[in-house]
């Protein structure tokens, strides 16, 4: 049988250092009702999307530092984010959000959660693990730091996939499709798993969440699009730079889709946030064979909507790429057996 | 300091079933000698090169299935082979040959050898890991079997990268490069690794070898153009099916090549086979930021050639792909602790 989910990427475009969550939880609230006008039961936010990517700022003060973060055990109460849950619940729409959170302990993460629309719970949350850029900020005061190294620890949940309800059965309601799929029926309930920005060029965490079976992977991202230190001091032209940051984001996105057999969402915060850093927008929809299914056709904000097919899936989890019946783990010792590189002797 | 290589796929077009050995041999002997005068010094030949991709056949005289393998110890010393070998040392060119290779006791491996044009040495030799296809023939005698899994055992070897004496030392004095680049200094000689077809679809085979610092990748490939029951029953027409193997081919060598910062050589056997069974070209060279340098033009033998960098390696090996700082061992268990997938309980 086929397994049909409207799904939406909610881009979000350039959010100034000053700009107040509020305001900016309203213009997600905007992306959820054009989402809801569509019909769409998934929608998928960006890494930390209430406020400007901060990292890449030096900042000093402890104070300044912490309004850029949600503290407390749960986002959904956060005054300012409330509305944004009880929107999505109203509409029952599961929303997928990336905020920077601090815990009550002190430790500060990049983080998202799943949030189920029809039950108003979050179903999951993930830290991100991968975390680019430095510790130290560059000497350069004109330098555009990558500072996730200082102000956030890496992920402490791993790569946890789990099941939405509700979502493929809604789906299948809605869908005329009469062909059968045997090999589906009575899989349950979508698995889904959750990356955060750099974690998509790691091919390992999209394989540890295949390895339990997941059917879609959602991620959001902040990507500099012209930061052209972060370019080995190459000479890139800012345009040259921009293209070539949204070719390795694209190309990342398909090939992993395609090699892990499964769907995959990404949402960018893009655009040009206080009128000079530059974010790669290339929102998009992936299917398992490693297509764009739909993608941003802005550097704004903007909805990018499709009907997906998880059936789908099956075709590459059963074939090519079976793991069951292809991989031979006795030679990846490797793989987790060391962090860094170990080159061979010297002759 | 720029470590310039000059190297080629030798990519090999239509092998008929009773094509003799020895007459393929010349071919062979025919792009190596375009490769010496293009001063190539380092050529990729694709995988099973010596025959027609005979595992789409299912053979069960054990007599006609030995013709199609190598025996013995040395593939240096086999008889029709011999000539190849030769001429390589005759024309200090490094070359990778794909082969069957029946062992002493009898075990069918599809391999690989590294031969050192300037020792006259084998340095490696890789046996696939990645078997794909199946051990039983399909009932339809009509069909084309892929029973890669019926005549090879998985390769016991595993990864394992090694350096090749003298291809850069002889790169740098050719080149009129000026710039310094002193992370590279003192690296000695260039770190490669060989896969085999289906392996370059499986991310953890490239990051087994660049953990150990593989500078670049070399596979062959025999991957079916238009072999409609390959997509799983799914009516795609035969150039759309091509189109696609192409498509996936393309993009996971890319991929790989820009998520693992290593340069990828990959030589296709293509062509008609026989006059019926299709095989996709599209042998190619491709930077350790994903781009293509160079790649085939034709569905027949060719060379293609390219000079590359592979300084150009440290960008991705020293910052967006440093292992040593950014990866998590301690996240990515399941990829060893598991062959296949679990997934969660159902709710």
């Amino acid at each position: 049988m086929s397994r049909k989910i409207k799904v939406a990427a909610a881009q979000v475009g350039a959010v100034d250092l000053g700009a107040l969550k509020k305001d900016t939880v309203q213009r997600l609230i905007k992306l959820l009702h054009q989402a809801a006008e569509q019909k769409v039961q998934l929608v998928v936010y960006p890494e930390c999307t209430l406020t400007t990517f901060f990292p890449r700022h030096f900042i000093q003060s402890q104070e300044e530092l912490d309004k850029y973060f949600e503290h407390g055990e749960d986002i959904t109460q956060s005054p300012d984010v409330k509305p944004l849950f009880d929107e999505a619940k109203a509409h029952d729409i599961d929303i997928v959000l990336g905020y920077a959170e601090r815990t009550p302990d002190g430790m500060g993460y990049n983080t998202s959660v799943y949030f189920s629309g029809s039950t108003g719970k979050v179903l999951s949350k993930y830290r991100k693990v991968h975390l680019p850029g430095r510790v130290e900020p560059f000497e350069d005061p004109a330098a555009t730091n990558q500072l996730e190294k200082r102000y956030f620890k890496p992920g402490n949940y791993g790569f946890q996939a789990f099941r939405a309800p509700g979502l493929v059965k809604d789906a299948v309601k809605k869908s005329t499709t009469t062909k059968a799929d045997e090999s589906t029926e009575g899989k349950g309930d979508p698995i889904l798993g959750m990356l955060i920005c750099n974690d998509r060029r790691w091919p390992e965490a999209w394989r540890v969440y295949t390895l339990q079976g997941a059917e879609i992977l959602m991620f959001g991202y902040n990507t500099g699009g012209h930061m052209s230190h972060l370019w080995g001091g190459k000479s890139m032209a800012p345009e040259e730079a921009e293209k070539e940051a949204l070719f390795h984001s694209r190309l990342v996105q398909q090939a992993n889709s395609y090699m892990h057999a499964c769907f995959s969402i990404s949402a960018a915060r893009c655009g040009l946030d206080d009128g000079k850093y530059h974010l790669i927008g290339g929102s998009s929809i992936v299917r398992s064979e490693g297509h764009v299914v739909a993608e941003a056709g802005t550097d704004g904000d903007e909805l990018v909507a499709a009907e997906i097919d998880l059936a789908e899936c099956r075709q590459g989890k059963e074939r090519t790429f079976n793991y069951g019946k292809h991989r031979r783990v006795e030679t990846y010792g490797l793989i987790t057996g060391q962090t860094g590189v170990v080159e061979p002797e010297l002759l």
